[in-house]
C-alpha cells in the first residue's frame, strides 16, 4: 500500500535539507576529479540519449540521501499504482493512463468495462487507417484530388505538444522521404492567428483535425467556426475536410459535420496527450504512422526504464530528486531548458505546460496547503541562440538558475560546412560542452566584471540525433520525471483548477455582467 | 552632475523597504475601489497606448516612495546624460546612442568627428534608396529577375529584435498591401536552421542580410559561408545576393563580396539595435522604407516620455520604478510578458534578450559586488495559449510571478467571426481583462482546490491596434524600462561580459585543447 505525505513530514527530507550547499561546483567540476564525475554521473535513457549529471550540485551523499527520500515517498510503488489503474488524479477522480499509449507496464487495466490499452490501441489503429486512405488517395477532397496538408485545431495540450513534435520531426522526415503533409496549427482565439494560417494554405487541399476532448474548449469550437466559415466561403462543405479527436461522450463524438472521429478520454490529461489521437491524428497524417509508432516505442522504452527502483538506473526518477534537491533545499525557483537542436525550438514551450501545469499546485492531494515551494518556472530556448541573449544573466546574473541541456551528436538534414576546421555541428556540441563547463567552473579574472563565479548547475542529455525513437524518449522522460516530483511534492500533477477561474470571468464579460475594475477594464477594450 | 551609488546607500530606498506587503490587491481591487484605481492608476505612452497599473501592488504611498527613490537615484538626470552622449556603457567605455536612430531629444553628439544623428539618419537613408531599387526592380539578379525575399543572418541582437518585430506587422502588412518582400531568418550554428531555411526559398530571387556589428561573430560568419556555398551550387555569385550591415571597421566594411554595406557603430548595443541598420535593412526590405520609418517614430514619440521628471507622466519611469518594488522590495525574482495578440509571439523573446542580457549582472558600475538582486528572469507565451498552459502555476503556485499584459482593441487582419453572440477579438480582449481580475482578486471556494488566493500582480498596456507605430512605443518603452532599472541597480546595462567565457571555451574544444571534463564532454559529444 503506498502512503501519501507532505514532503516536509519525511524523516529523509529533514535529513536532505542539512546537505544545503554541500558541493563545491567548481572544485568538484576542476581537473581529473571533474573528468571523473562526467564518467561516473551519467545513466542510460531509451533510444541510445544519456542523462549527464555531473554538473550538478550533488555529490556521492547527496545523492545517497535523494534515493532515501524517493524510497521514503515511495515513489516507485506510486508509479506502479499509477499504471496498474489506481485513481491517482484524486481531484477529478480519475485514472491516469497515457502510457498505456505506448505500452503495458503493468496488469490490463479496465475502466467503464473496456480494456484501456485495447481501446488507445485501437483508436491508433482506425488513425493509421484513416491516413494511409488519405495519403494513398483513396480519401480525397470533393474534387477527388489528393489531401496535401493538415491543420490542428486545438489548444494548450492539444496544440503545445503536437506542434513541438511536428517541428521537431519536420526536417527529419523531409531528409527521409516520409512528409506526407504539411501541417499547420491554429490554437489562439485571436482572430489573427486563424486568419493568417488560412491564408498561407490552399483550404482546397486542406484536412482539419479539430481536438478537443470535452468538445467545449472556447477557443477551439470559436477556431471551427472560423474554418468553417472559410471552407463555406470557398465553396467547399466542411465535413469534407474535418475529423475530430474527442471523448466518445463529447458532442463532437458522433456527429455527421465530421469525416471521422477518433477517441481519448478523460483518463489522458492534456498535457499528457502527445501519445494519444491527439498527437496522433495530425502526426500520423503529417508523417505517416510507421513514424507516430516509432515516437511510441521511443517513450515505451523510457516508461520501462522509470519502473526501476534503483533512483540511479532510472533516469526520470533522478531527475526528478535532482530537481526537488535545488528547489526544495537549494532554493532556487526557475529551471531552464535548453537544447541544443534548432528543431527542438518549440520543446521548450511544451515542458513549460507540462512542467508548471501540472505541478504549479499550492495544495497537497488532500486539499491542504503545503509549506514547500512546488513546480518551477520553466522557461528556454534553442542553443546557441540563448547564448547570445539571456545567458548573460544565466552566468553573472544574481539569481542562480539550474539548467537542462540537451544535445546531439549528428545534426537531422546533414548539410553542412566546414569553417576554420570544424563543421557547424562540431561548432554547436563544442558550444554546449563549452557553456556546462563555464556555469560550473566560471573563470575569476582580475577584472571583476569579467569574472564568473561559476557554481551553475546544468545537467545534459545526450544523443545520436533527434529521432522519433529519441524524440520519444525525449517526452516521456519530461513527462515521468514531473509526475515523480508531484509525488514527491504529495500534490495531483493531473488536474488543472487554476485555469478556470479566468474562463469563468470571460464569460461574464462578454455577457455584460460585471461591475468594479473587471467593467472598466472590459470599456477601456471596447468589449 | 549626475553622482552613481548603490541602490542600498540610498535614503529613499530604506524608506521603501518598509512598505513591503503594504497593499491588500484583493481589497484594492474589488468593487468600486477597483474601478477607481484602474481609472487612476493610467498614463498614456506613445501611439495612442496606455500603460495601467491598476492591479499591481502599489497605492499613492507606495508610488510616492518610488517617485523619492527615482529622484534620488536621478534617473531623469541619468537619461538626459545618456542621450547627450555621456560615456554611460563604462566598462566598454562607450556612449549608448540607440535613441540618436530614431530622434534628436538634445544637444548635437559628435563623436569621432562625426554628428551621430547625421549619421545614422544617412545610413538610414542609404537602406531607404536601396530598398526603393530592390522593390523597384532597379537592382536584379543577375538575370535581371525581382528579389522575391529576404533572410536576415544574424544572432542575438541581430536576430531577436528584428524577427520579433517582422512578426509583428507581416500580417499587417499584407492586409495593409505594404509586404514587400518576404523574409526569414538564419541565427542558430545548428546547420539545420540554415538547411531548413535554403530549402524553404528560392535562392535565386533572394537578398541574404549579413549582420554582424564586429564582423567577427563565429555563427553569423559560419552561416554566411553556409549561404555562400548553397548559392554557388545553385551556380549564382554570392556578391549579388548579399548586404553587411556592420561597423565602418569591421572586415565587412569595404569588402568587394557584398552587393552593399550598411554602417551602425560601437554606441548601439546588439540588443538596442533593431532601430538601426540591424531592423532596418530587413525591415525596409520586407515592408518598405515607410513602414520603417513609422515604427521609428512611435519609438521616439515613446523616447521623448521617458524625459519627463514627474515618475507619474513618465510610463517607462514608472513601469521601472514598480518593477524595482517587485524585486527588490516584494522579492519576486520573475516577470511574464503575456501579449494577447499573436502577431507578438515572439516579442516576449525580444523582451527575454533585451531585459536578461542588460540587467543580469551582480557587480555595478565600478566592478564592486552589489548586495541585492538585479534583472529578473524574463518569459511569456502569448495570451489565450498561455492560459491552456503555464498559467495554472501563475493562478495556483506557490511562487508569484508579475504579469506584463499587453492588448489590442482590434485584429490586424480584421477577418472575424461571431459565435455565441461576440467576434474572436471581443473574446480575446474579454479573456485579458478577466484574467487582470482573476490574478488580482482571487476567488475563495469552499473546495481549497477550486480556491484562487489572488493578490498576483500584474499590469496591462492597452493599444486600438498593433501598427508600426504602437509596435515601435512597446520597442523603446521596454527599452527605456530596462535602461532606467539599470540606473537604479548601478550597473552596467549596455555590456555583456557574462557571454564571453564560453565563447573562449567553444574555442578551445575546437582546437582539441582540452582536459578533464570539458575534454570528457567533447569526447561525449564526438567533437
Amino acid at each position: 500500500m503506498v502512503s501519501w505525505n507532505n514532503l516536509d513530514t519525511l524523516t529523509s527530507f529533514k535529513e536532505l535539507t542539512e546537505l544545503k550547499d554541500r558541493v563545491n561546483l567548481v572544485e568538484a567540476m576542476t581537473g581529473e576529479n571533474g573528468a571523473d564525475r562526467v564518467n561516473r554521473y551519467s545513466v542510460p535513457m531509451g533510444s541510445g540519449l544519456v542523462y549527464n549529471y555531473a554538473a550538478k550540485q550533488v555529490d556521492d551523499k547527496v545523492l545517497e540521501a535523494l534515493a532515501a527520500l524517493a524510497e521514503e515517498a515511495q515513489l516507485a510503488e506510486k508509479y506502479e499504482a499509477l499504471y496498474n489503474g489506481e485513481v491517482i488524479n484524486t481531484g477529478e477522480k480519475r485514472l491516469v493512463l497515457h502510457q498505456l499509449c505506448r505500452g503495458q507496464l503493468g496488469s490490463p487495466v479496465v475502466a467503464d468495462g473496456v480494456d484501456k490499452r485495447d481501446f488507445y490501441v485501437g483508436e491508433q489503429k482506425k488513425i493509421a487507417d484513416f491516413a494511409n486512405k488519405v495519403h494513398a488517395g483513396e480519401i480525397t477532397n470533393a474534387a477527388g484530388e489528393k489531401f496535401t496538408t493538415v491543420v490542428q485545431i486545438g489548444i494548450g495540450g492539444s496544440d503545445l505538444g503536437p506542434r513541438a513534435l511536428y517541428i521537431a520531426l519536420e526536417n527529419w522526415a523531409k531528409v527521409n522521404n516520409t512528409l506526407k503533409m504539411e501541417a499547420k496549427f491554429i490554437s489562439n482565439v485571436d482572430p489573427d492567428d486563424a486568419a493568417a494560417v488560412l491564408n498561407s494554405i490552399d483550404v482546397s487541399r486542406s484536412i482539419f483535425v479539430l481536438v478537443s476532448k470535452s468538445g467545449t474548449t472556447l477557443e477551439t469550437l470559436t477556431n471551427e467556426s472560423f474554418v468553417k466559415d472559410a471552407l463555406q466561403k470557398a465553396g467547399l462543405d466542411p465535413s469534407r475536410h474535418m475529423i475530430a479527436v474527442t471523448s466518445e461522450t463529447s458532442p463532437l463524438a458522433k456527429s455527421s459535420d465530421y469525416l471521422a472521429a477518433f477517441f481519448m478520454d478523460d483518463y489522458i490529461g492534456g498535457r499528457y496527450s502527445s501519445s494519444s489521437g491527439v498527437g496522433g491524428a495530425i502526426l500520423s497524417l503529417a508523417f505517416g504512422p510507421d513514424v507516430f509508432a516509432r515516437i511510441l516505442a521511443g517513450a515505451a522504452e523510457e516508461d520501462k526504464l522509470a519502473v526501476n527502483k534503483d533512483m540511479l538506473k532510472n533516469p526520470a526518477m533522478l531527475d526528478a530528486m535532482i530537481g526537488i534537491y535545488e528547489r526544495n533545499v537549494q532554493g532556487y525557483p526557475c529551471t531552464a531548458v535548453l537544447p541544443y537542436s534548432q528543431a527542438l525550438s518549440r520543446f521548450p514551450a511544451h515542458l513549460q505546460q507540462l512542467d508548471m501545469e501540472s505541478n504549479g499546485k499550492s495544495v497537497n492531494r488532500y486539499g491542504e496547503p503545503v509549506n514547500y515551494p512546488t513546480g518551477p518556472i520553466i522557461f528556454g530556448e534553442p542553443g546557441t541562440n540563448g547564448q547570445h541573449s539571456f545567458y548573460q544573466l544565466l552566468h553573472q546574473g544574481t539569481d542562480i538558475v539550474p539548467l537542462q541541456f540537451i544535445g546531439f551528436r549528428n545534426s537531422q538534414i546533414g548539410t553542412d560546412v566546414v569553417i576554420q576546421d570544424s563543421t557547424s555541428q562540431q561548432k554547436l556540441c563544442a558550444n554546449v560542452a563549452a557553456q556546462i563547463v563555464a556555469f560550473a567552473c566560471g573563470k575569476k579574472d582580475e577584472n571583476s566584471n569579467k569574472s564568473f563565479a561559476g557554481g551553475r548547475p546544468s545537467s545534459i542529455i545526450i544523443g545520436d540525433q533527434l529521432t522519433p525513437e529519441s524524440l520519444g524518449s525525449l517526452l516521456a522522460h519530461f513527462e515521468n520525471k514531473v509526475m515523480f516530483q508531484g509525488f514527491v511534492w504529495n500534490i495531483n500533477s493531473f488536474d488543472q483548477e487554476g485555469v478556470q477561474l479566468g474562463k469563468v470571468l470571460a464569460k461574464r464579460v462578454l455577457a455584460h455582467e460585471t461591475d468594479g475594475a473587471l467593467k472598466v477594464f472590459s470599456d477601456l477594450l471596447n468589449i
